[in-house]
């Protein structure tokens, strides 16, 4: 069945599994210590403008956000996030089985009285984020409530929306103001380097923030996330941390010689594009053919309205994540490109639908 | 460099590596709900003669000794272990960071007079089990300490030992008989049952045990750990425990891939079986070059006491792992084989050494 | 300075300390394995009209809420509780520091736009309830979220609100339906139980809950609250929890004494009786001098709407609780009666407003 | 029955309880932000000659150890105790439940072939500690392995042994050497300042110590500890922490007011005296009458073999708590005065002896 479902419904960029084969025999040493780690790191570390940067690599996503997150709260310390962010959300309770509450700031409330959802869905303002602090040393009670230290985005987020330039600056400011570091979930990062409709670079985001990760598993990697701590937030132990977490793998160069891999020639920009041009003409095919976008997203992952009626119709035949309820007789579904869908998938998706 | 330092330096049996290959652009659902890994969890089941196990995969060691041993035990218990159990000593306090002390029995004291460690090094004892566990009940002041809440056992232990059917059975005894449940670290479990001085089979092991784990990523896998839940502690929703320890692979098929294969025309074993017959001829020519074993390992961990000087000497052309001091002017060393190791690189070895 | 800030700024009823002084030098059992705790939890469970509630007493509200909702709950389980709950709002994030998420159902928005906060701020309602927990049921990726484990309501609220009989009846309906256990914060339970304005006995909160405690700090005690397990939830081993939390008091005779003191005469209800009639005493004040209730509370905690001015007027002479920005001129504050707050009291405070 | 099972059988010193009445409906500030706690930290100050150490109070021992442990210590860290320490042997596991590994140094083994456990027991030695410390460090694989954060001391120890000033200066200096804190339980401390064998003054301890608690709840206060920082770890944000843990107080002051009528006119310091003086008169009464002392304590426990049928005998007479399995005859118990004990108790426990 050809599925839209999500970004990570396929393996690897063949020169990956090319590469994992020729050394496959080769002895390495484990726990990321080893040659092709190095490389990566130091690749990934150029492409930021960031020499200076502490790169570690990790297996999936709400691996990373733990850690990461654990890594930068004392323990009477809770993560800011949007209330629609994956650590809010959607990994099971993960930051809290570490000690640790998610404080979440609303998004989505002001916005439900709009026709469709606006291009800030998901995303958090600098300004709602200042005012959260705020209020929080101004209440004399607040050494009873869970002190504000570290602040999670995610960019794409969960609905594929972007932060800008100007945003992602003001969100940096307010964090720097209060000593705060901030966190960047790229777990779909390159989706969102690639849209058409940013200004954000990674150069910018190593700038601006003092943590993120940028996804493998979803683009273009068989699994794995690049760690980069880009300053003073930088970790001196990460390793116990880490192996503490269950999140060490032994054969560490496994994650380092598929970033190498993604860091070379810049794959991992070029892949990443495919999913976005292939989002547009999607897109393009859906407006055609009438379909309500619930959001305007610009990277990979598109939300249309679909009746209930339509989707028993494609069931079976077309994979895609139910997102919600629109009314009784529609619901949103959300169809994700990547690094790997092509014109002629697209072009039988539009057909079923 | 040729190296012996451990069973997890090279990557995975080429027939894995070509299955990937040959499935990278399928599409398949994630989280280990794929046909992959219920076609092994099938194999595994039949291997087992256990048709009603509960199974699911990992990723890695420390990983599922942390997982599992929090889905056994309620927050006021701690886990039984030897004092060189992985659990109690290297796995940077991942017990502890769930919660869970790790309640040890000594094994090494008692051995320190003989000339070298018994085979029974890295085991734990019935009797001392049982006496463990009775002196807590005993104990009037027990409701203030950590009660005893499953029991860990490796095998191969971290020593490369193994146990019988006769102590195995009688520490499986102890714990029905107190209703604790036994969990069995089989990271290099391939290893152990493919020794020629072993009794105890997988479905011994699906006997004796509550639950074990089948190691892939020392022996054939890129990676990879197959749980067993063999009766009344299968867990009802191991998901979110799963998804809150950060464990939970979103390409779960890569593991279920893995493991078919691995359980396909019994893979596993013919592969374990080579670490096997390279570890008797690395002996055998240890032997013969007048080496004295530090302890007489029937798997494919060999542990020799070498002096420094010759240490130096082969510093840089051999990998190995340093154990321990013997004395001032000897140390004790690990060689381990694997599932790739050749005859030619054991007389490279050899020659070295 | 007169204050009315709480309902814990003194010490306790001075019967207590009678019988402190009376048994100072008896030899006591330590750990809550004395006669004065037996005695109590005898005389509570006739109170409770149930012969088999298992009874034990911690020293403080955090502390009981953190240690009880960890006995409820398996470590992928959250509890639910509204979003004005103590433990979601005020407890420094003790339920998180103990892993467990604190699943909130919001209960102020919809109540934005009357003109002052109805009877139910700080309740939940078991529509609400129930279709939080289907809609949790009903998501298909509900696995990797954090499961409904528990519930838990305050009674009276945080806004001195309390549940109809039909209300609780209802919730608990909702639990048992879906096999949740329902938990019910008593900190200030006497005011509760004792309002003008209430139909609920302290046998309905122990047919109607699995668990519920008896505040003694707020209501007459030094300190202390009384842990009534009504049915199947009781623990099997409350003392290693109780412990593993920090929260097992040495001498627990001290919390058994003054519990068995409470409950000998009718003690606790008596001294409850007082907090309310004061209250209602401040309560016609206040109306009388045209001050606004920023809500009708039927306890002993009472909201009034109050200019800034006035409060820089009464500030050093009368103490008491800012709870939020009513508008640019005027501040919501709290006033508590207690069990030994007197008539004079309310007057002298009547005279300043 | 006349007991000498404990230190905390008895309520407190009767001027505390004339004091607690006093200030009963005097209205206070909650948390321990009240003038009792002010006053109380001040002439705790003094005693210790540490003008600008933290001094906070809470409630018990493991509760006490638990929350300083765990501000201690980063996530990857543990703590080194002695295996004989409270918080390895008796705290039901509440340091795990924190996160962290307690890492113990046997200080039992090397002494069981002496006659009789020597004034040793108890403690840790600087030697021991250093080479632990130095190994962990020039272990190869100490990235995977829990880091000492953090060392914990008792004094006296739960064998009722003392450190030397030497000693106490020793395990200071390897402590600085590597950048450790040291913790000192002292929840019997008033009994360790006191005994006629003793060169190490409260000053003494401020001095060579990071943090330390002075024991309450067994010196004559009802309940309670009072922590002292004395340096560069004090805490910048205490009351979150201790909320967190269940452990802050409403009323705080009844802490403080105990601390300070203990802290008034050396009180604390003359209630100990009285325990070490009627264990010497035990002690010598014990000898006369040919009994073994199972170890040569200076403080307030006693430890002496003792056949079983000579406690059959006494068994509903006398409370003693039982220590040990001394041979198949015979037991050790122990037996403890505290400061209330008359010399008429000792007397008829001799008798009954």
């Amino acid at each position: 069945m050809l599925s839209f479902a999500s970004d990570y419904t396929r393996g690897a960029h063949p020169e990956i599994l090319k590469r994992l084969s020729e050394i496959n025999f080769e002895q390495n040493t484990g726990y990321g210590q080893d040659s092709y780690c190095k490389s990566a790191a130091e690749k990934i570390r150029q492409a930021c403008g960031a020499d200076d940067a502490q790169v570690f690599f990790l297996v999936g996503g709400t691996q990373t956000n733990q850690t990461i997150i654990d890594m930068l709260l004392k323990p009477y310390e809770g993560v800011i996030a949007a209330s629609t962010g994956h650590v809010a959300a959607h990994e099971a309770g993960a930051i809290e089985h570490a000690g640790h509450k998610v404080l979440t700031i609303d998004n989505r409330g002001e916005e439900k009285d709009t026709d469709r959802y606006g291009d800030n869905i998901g995303k958090i303002s600098a300004d709602k984020l200042k005012s959260f602090i705020e209020s929080f040393y101004a209440d004399e009670s607040c050494e009873h409530m869970v002190f504000p230290g570290a602040v999670y985005i995610s960019h794409p987020t969960e609905y594929g929306t972007l932060y800008t330039k100007k945003e992602l600056t003001a969100i940096s400011e307010v964090c720097r103001e209060f000593d705060i570091p901030l966190f960047l979930d790229g777990a779909r990062l390159g989706y969102g380097l690639m849209s058409d409709r940013t200004d954000v670079t990674l150069k910018d985001i190593a700038k601006l923030v003092d943590v993120f990760y940028i996804g493998g598993t979803k683009v273009g990697a068989l699994f794995g996330e690049a760690v980069v701590f880009t300053g003073k937030y930088a970790v001196k132990h990460p390793i116990p941390i880490i192996k503490q977490h269950g999140a060490l793998l032994a054969k560490g160069w496994l994650l380092g010689l598929q970033f190498d891999t993604l860091f070379t020639d810049d794959l991992y920009f070029k892949i990443s594009k495919n999913a976005i041009e292939m989002a547009r003409i999607l897109r393009e095919g859906l407006e055609k053919k009438g379909y309500k976008l619930f959001l305007d997203s610009p990277t990979n992952q598109q939300f249309i309205v679909i009746s209930n009626n339509k989707l028993k119709e494609i069931s079976g035949k077309i994979g895609y994540s139910t997102w919600e309820k629109y009314d009784e007789e529609n619901s949103v579904i959300r169809l994700a490109t990547d690094w790997a869908t092509s014109k002629d998938e697209i072009e039988k998706l539009l057909e079923y639908l």
